[in-house]
Order: C-alpha cells, then structure tokens, then sequence
C-alpha cells in the first residue's frame, strides 16, 4: 500500500525569553515564627540555610491564583496577548486535585482558551523541565509562543513540627513567556533524572493509605471508632527530605550538570552575568559557585534569603527579582539549573529577558 | 556590552512511533458484577456505552507497574535499549504521590537513567499530548527517542455506587517509543483545551478537604469524635462528570478536531486505513465515525468493549489491539484523538508502527 505524504510542522531556528512576572504571596513566616513550631534558632538557620524569611499564601489562595498572578505580568512584559499562546505549562505539586490541571483553568481565566494546557511533576526541577519542553514546542513549530509557570503552594504539604524540610518551605510562582528569536536565546537543556534516589526526596505515604482510611471508616462499627481518629490524626501526607543526601548529591553532581549547560551552549563561565540556581539552601548555592569558579562579575541569584524554598517557582521568582534589583543584567547571559524530587535535574544558559 | 553567541540544538525534520507496548491487568469486571453496585443491567450497560467487560489491577499493582509492563514491550518492539532514551514521559491522573514522579522510579526500572523523566496532566488526552511532546523534543533535537506512557489506575479514583463515570473505568497502561524518521510519521498536533468547562469532569472535592480533616482530627477532644468519622466516611475524592455535557462536547466539537488533524497533515478520510479515538464511550466513537464520514475501509478502534474507559492509556491500548489483530495495518495512517478532563483534547494523524 502506498502511504500518502504526511506533513510535519514546520521548524523555528531560535527561541527566546520574551517576559517575565512573579507572585509572591502576602504572608511572611520569619524564624522566629519557624522556632515556635521546632526547637531551633534564628541564628541556627541563617547559618545554616540562608533563610530569614519566607512568603506562604493564605487559605483562599490558590496554586492557580498565584500562577494567574505571575502569568498576567509575564504576558504584559512579554508584550503578548494570552490569545497567542500556543501552549499553557504549569509546572506543581500541589495543584490539590488528581485532575483537572491546574492550566486548564489558567488558560480559561487569562483567556489563552484553546491553547493546550497541562501540568507537569518534576518538582524542584520542574521550571527547567518547563523551559526545555516549551523551547521544544516552539522550535518544532507545535507553537509560537509558550507561557511556562512555576507555581506551588508547598505549606499545603508541610508538617511545621518536623524539621528535614518543612522550614525551609515557602509558596509562590513565576511565569515566562517564550516565544521565535532572531537570535539564539535558550541554550541546550542538560536534563536528566536519577530515580535510584527517589526516596530521598518525597511525601510520608501514599494518597491510597487516605483512601483506606475512608474506607475503613464508611464500613466502621463503632467499636472502630478509636482505630479511625488515632489514624486520621496523622493522615495528611507531608514533604521530607534525607537532607544528607540531597545536599551532596546537589553539591557534586549539579556542579557538574551546570557545567555541561555552559559547555552545550558553547558559553565560558567568564561570560555570564548571572548565576540563577534553584533556591533550595544558601550552602548548597555557595558551594556551587565554588565548584564552577564563577569570577566575582557574575551576579548570583539569592532570592532564598526572603522567599525560603519554592520548589518550582524558585527559578523564575529569582530571576524576576535578579532583573528588578539589576536591570541592567537584561540581554545577559544566565545559567539556571533546577533540581529536586525524583531525583531530577535540568540546566540551561539563557538570554536573560 | 556583546553577548556570545549561544549554541541551540540542531533540528531533525522527521519522526515516528517505533514499537507500541501495553499492559491489561488481570482483573476483569463484568457488567454483572457491575449490577452488585448500582441500579442497572448487563443489556442496558451495553447499549448505552458499549462496555461489556474492564479490566482492573489488584491492590499490589502500581500505575507505575504497569507503566514499566508497557514500557518494556514498546522498547522491545521498537529494537531500542533504555539507555538510548532521551525522555521518559508518563501521562497520569492517578499517580498517588504529589511527588516524585511516577516516570523518575520508571526510569530507573528500564535502566533510562540519566534520562530526564516526569509526569504530565491531561486526563484522556494525555496520551496524544505526550505524543506531541515527545515529537518536538525529538524534532527539536532535544532527544534522540522519548518513551510516551500512558498509565492509569482509575479503580482507585472510582465510587462504585456512582453512575456517572465510575462504572466505565478500566486500568491499564499503554507506551510508545518515538524517534527519528526518514519520512514524516506524526502529522501537526491540533491540540488544545477550554476550561470554562473545568467543572464537567473532575473529583469531588479537593485533597486539602482530606488535610483539613486530618488537621481537625489531630485537634480534637474526644467529643468531637463523631464528627471526625463521619467526616471520614465521605472524604475520598472520587471521580465525577456531566456525562451530557462532555458527550455532547465530544461528539459535536471533537469531530472538527479531528478533521482539523487530517487537514493539518495534509490527509483525507479515505487515505486512513483506522480511526483510533479515546475509548471514552462506543456511541461517542459511532458519532465521530458518522461526521467524519469515515469509509468503511477505516478500521476504527472499539477496544472499549473488553477494556473500558482507560483515560491516557486507552489510545495506546486500542492502538496495540489493532495491530495485533491486524498487522497488516502496519505502516497505514491512523487518526487519534484524546479528549477529556480539563476539558482538554489532542488529535494526530500518524504511521503506523
């Protein structure tokens, strides 16, 4: 049978960060906040992590709320209407619902409707993720330009007396707009993952343990009732980290990963004018800029002092702020490099907006 | 100042489904056993969705099992090893952890490491969405071959007193391998969403409804133990729609859809040796059939009948279905479309594998 001639999609050379926009929620969570919930200290975790405070959101807002706060100001600085986007990425992991995604009612309230939608699970790695797979869309001609958000409500899924990560936490999102460039402007991702280590990171047990709680309890008598509340009363699955592991795996291995973007992009570290890393431990990015020789010119991003850890959105919150600190750094080379649960990782060079 | 040139990836122009696996757990569900649960009948069952038969997984088989059990026969069929993965995608609703990922243990498993691995959120279209993925990261030059799994474990997620959706629900999983093409092999994606129709498919209610309770319970004097059970015996997010409302969606805007797909890629009805919808429902499948004015000699996919509704993986399972029966449609074209929660919907025109 002779088959008919498909066509693909046309190709696009180069793609480029066109706008960037955070939300940054109201509430400030300092550590002395932090210290009545764990025996710890001001001091103590400054020292420790950098952090002094962090931004966590109220009840009634939501992951798509604070997304739709970084996206509309990602859009206008872009100078794009929500019309053109040809795909909505919204990376979480703590959009609350099994489905829906949280982009398909993004997409709705911006009014990008019908660009597709979806969500994506890579955690701390997650706006990396976004960027290789929107620069994808875009260069394989799926779409001309793409909105990526970064948006997580992690003080859903904390428990404040536990002390591996939870302190550490804080809520937010930051969105970017990619779109055609004259001009390369989203270097090779070096993304990869390392699911030998996917205990390091992750929830204290499965939603299916809530589910046989529900079930136990639709079918109790009540003799059951003691066994019901005892194991409601710890039900809520909440992050933990095996700090020790994530730490030096962060420390050597994405060292290394950051390196290999520079040398994708054919870019020299000397020739950078910022250094963006996942906000996940001041340490962690201290030693990173140690590792990579970075020289004293290149700015480094360290949003984490103010906003804490924000998983996904921790790149682009931090970039947003690098820009309205720096201006001047726009049109510069960064390097970002994002990793976390799984374990993930993803690094690229990009033109700074 | 100068910026140095960056490097971005070299492109590819053509790509292609190498080898397609899939995965039917052992249990398999009657319309009788379905008449335990609910008001209904084995006739009535039949006539009205086309099901006769779902299979569904055992408490000791993951989302993730299955994917690895797809995953391995698309490997296998696509004569290509783990190692060679450039991405590893697995599209899912019912992965039960906010996080990790279900693809970065999968990556593991298959010996994909260090591929870069993670979960995407699109309800029924997930499949068709990774495919569109997976085809620009290819034809981007991000990767070389991309695993595209759709892998769904519905029976968690289900109340089987309920009649809107739960009785339709099957679990499964179904995978692809893509990679570069001499000729082209996946046609322009039509992809899109509109979610001011968020609320027509979707849970009952929110997980921070499941940790309010677990807060309240943790909180509470033993007065208020009753509250807490009763509160229990209802707190299982369950899977809900407005059945009319999508079936109408899906006959009248997904039709176009799928014309747009041919005409996207260049293609007319008569040039499709099959039609391979989302095994959402067999009179949804009769309707499209009707208004795309599919010859007879279009093979169209009804695996629903022995599978059910299997969300992302009903496209690959149907698709594997075929060309077991039929391999001699191998190297044909096939139209598929995936359409669901969100809502969101994806359609294709590709070869074969």
């Amino acid at each position: 049978m002779s088959v008919p001639t498909l066509k693909q999609a046309p190709v696009q050379e180069n793609t480029r960060i066109l706008g960037i926009g955070a939300y940054r929620p109201d509430i400030i969570v300092t550590n002395d906040d932090v210290c009545q919930w764990i025996d710890s200290s001001d001091e103590w975790i400054r020292q420790r992590t950098g952090i002094v405070t962090r931004h966590r959101a109220p009840a009634d807002v939501s992951v798509i709320d604070m997304a739709e706060g970084a996206a509309l100001e990602a859009l206008q600085k872009a100078g794009i209407e929500a019309s053109q986007l040809g795909a909505v990425i919204v990376s979480t992991v703590t959009h609350p619902y099994a489905t829906p995604s949280a982009a398909a009612s993004l997409a709705d309230r911006l009014g990008a409707t019908p660009a597709p939608a979806f969500d994506i699970s890579a955690a701390c790695a997650g706006y990396c993720y976004g960027i290789a797979q929107g620069d994808a869309l875009v260069r394989s001609g799926a779409a001309e330009y793409v909105l990526v958000v970064g948006a997580e409500k992690l003080s859903d899924v904390i428990d404040n007396h536990e002390r591996t990560i939870s302190f550490l936490l804080g809520d937010g999102a930051g969105a970017v707009v990619i779109g055609p460039s004259d001009t390369p402007g989203i270097g090779p991702s070096v993304w990869g993952s390392d699911g030998s280590k996917w205990d390091a990171i992750g929830m204290t047990r499965s939603m299916l343990d809530v589910r046989d709680l529900s079930t136990s309890a639709r079918q109790a008598d009540e003799s059951d009732d003691q066994a019901i509340i005892s194991a409601a009363q710890d039900l809520w699955p909440t992050l933990r980290q095996d700090g020790q592991t994530v730490f030096r795996w962060a420390v050597w291995e994405m060292a290394k990963v950051a390196q290999q973007a520079l040398d994708a992009a054919g870019i020299q570290a000397e020739d950078l004018v910022a250094f963006i890393p996942h906000q996940a431990n001041m340490r962690i990015i201290d030693e990173m800029v140690k590792k990579l020789k970075l020289p004293e010119t290149v700015t480094v991003a360290r949003d984490i002092a103010d906003a804490g850890n924000t998983s996904a959105a921790s790149i682009p919150l931090a970039t947003h702020r690098l820009l309205e600190e720096n201006p001047g750094l726009s049109g510069g080379l960064a390097l970002q490099i994002g990793f976390g649960a799984g374990l993930v990782f993803g690094a690229q060079v990009i033109v700074l907006p």
